[in-house]
């Protein structure tokens, strides 16, 4: 496994590399959800990088950045274990060097849910993929259906810039007791980490709903309103039923939809969605 | 010499390309300055594309979008006679389809100059030319000094989102009288062909002053709105003269520079620089 750090040292390890490349982008501190991107994409390309890198541009001035859970060399271990070919790990001063003014926006996709609770967090994940992607040239991304709007946004931003770039979503993966996996989920004390069960529990009683008859959108986001308010310790950001494509509410029945929702549980903030 | 029309077309005629490939982004209606940069990426490079495109999102509101001159057949016999390997001639609704919502922006180097007369002129250059090198894929591209701040427009892009493409700039290419070539001079009737010429004269005699030894910004800028003032037909919009990579305007003596401005001759707009 090589590691590469400079652009430099990135392009000469490319050019030697069998196509298709799989590019897995992260933020590092990896768990069975980042992992089961890699084995994905060590089944459907002949060359695998992974991109470990803490973007600054996508956290708002009040959010995690500083604190956000960092652990290279154990990650590195865990990419050894998985055959990847490449790790990609640039630091703040490659990827945005002085004089750096370039930005990659979204339209309509980023306004609804995360973009409206966290400013400029988008503008900031388009520009960093965009990069990653100039850099690495893969022929197929990596990402996870935790990040449901994340997702859009890179489909939508793909087919908009014309990317040659297949864009491949994988299933949340999950604890045993149904906690999405998140590499924040290591800020929640114990007693937190009980009342962020009722996330999955939401939504997974929304699922029997749907799965029951229960097809109409308002009904559905008041079900998860319901399960949530059962947890004190849980504040609601939102709840949606929304087209997948798009982010776009739904209302009356629906027959496919992303149900999402964002909470905080003490200081930690959540996100999970299911796709009916 | 082959043409394509939509992204599938262009993808399977580049695949078979040899590299590099040469790209000379373009809205038609050539010229011999356009021919220049078709040359030097015939002498640099194994394969040529060269696009056609009027891109609607660089143009204002009030602008002449609709008016801008187009012929693809003569443009087509002119790349012809080049030996140029593929024409790119996409339409807006595949540069453009429905939901279309991702853009591309340049900061500070896009804010002087064009930028603060043609509101949201190089939002729409940048995403253009971005589509165009994730479609083409290139190795190398060809853009004209005549448009100097749009050059240090796609440098500054190309390196922040770590496109692997060389930016070649090639000389303007000037009418035998000292014009500078370009698609809006076919909207100039006699007279005002005639007027347009104080354009150049008002560069070259600065230029003159600089080589024989006046290096001082401001005296640069008076000295070609002098000249200009010698017109009464021609409207000045701006003089400049500013660093090349930034744009930022100079002050005191400089050893180095863009002396560049913008007029308008009847209905027409021109720009026109040097390379001091």
């Amino acid at each position: 496994m090589r590691i590469a750090e400079t652009l430099e040292e990135l392009r000469k390890e490319r050019s030697h590399f069998d196509i298709p490349v799989g590019l897995i982008p992260t933020m590092g501190y990896l768990h069975e959800g980042h992992l089961s991107l890699v084995r994905k994409a060590r089944e459907e390309c002949s060359s695998v990088v992974v991109s470990i890198y803490v973007n600054p541009s996508q956290f708002g001035p009040q959010e995690d950045f500083s604190k956000y859970p960092r652990d290279v060399k154990h990650d590195l271990d865990m990419l050894r274990s998985e055959r990847v070919d490449l790790v990609w790990t640039p630091s703040d001063a490659v990827m945005y060097p002085p004089g750096y003014q370039t930005w990659v926006t979204v339209e309509e996709v980023t306004k609804p849910l995360e973009g409206s609770i966290r400013q400029e967090h988008f503008r900031g994940v388009a520009t960093v993929v965009t990069k990653l992607f100039n850099a690495v040239q893969p022929q197929k991304a990596y990402f996870g259906q935790k990040d449901a709007q994340q997702a859009a946004v890179i489909r939508r931003m793909t087919r908009d810039l014309d990317f040659p770039i297949d864009i491949v979503v994988c299933p949340t993966v999950r604890e045993a007791d149904g906690l999405a996996m998140s590499s924040r989920n290591v800020y929640l004390s114990p007693t937190e980490r009980n009342s962020a069960l009722v996330l999955s529990q939401a939504l997974f009683r929304a699922r029997e709903a749907f799965d029951a008859g229960t097809h109409d959108a308002d009904q559905l986001r008041q079900l998860v309103m319901d399960t949530l308010a059962s947890e004190p310790a849980v504040k609601v950001q939102y709840v949606s039923c929304a087209q997948a494509d798009t982010l776009q509410e739904l209302h009356g029945a629906v027959e496919r939809a992303v149900l999402s929702l964002a909470a905080t549980i003490g200081r930690t903030r959540l996100i999970d969605n299911i796709i009916l």
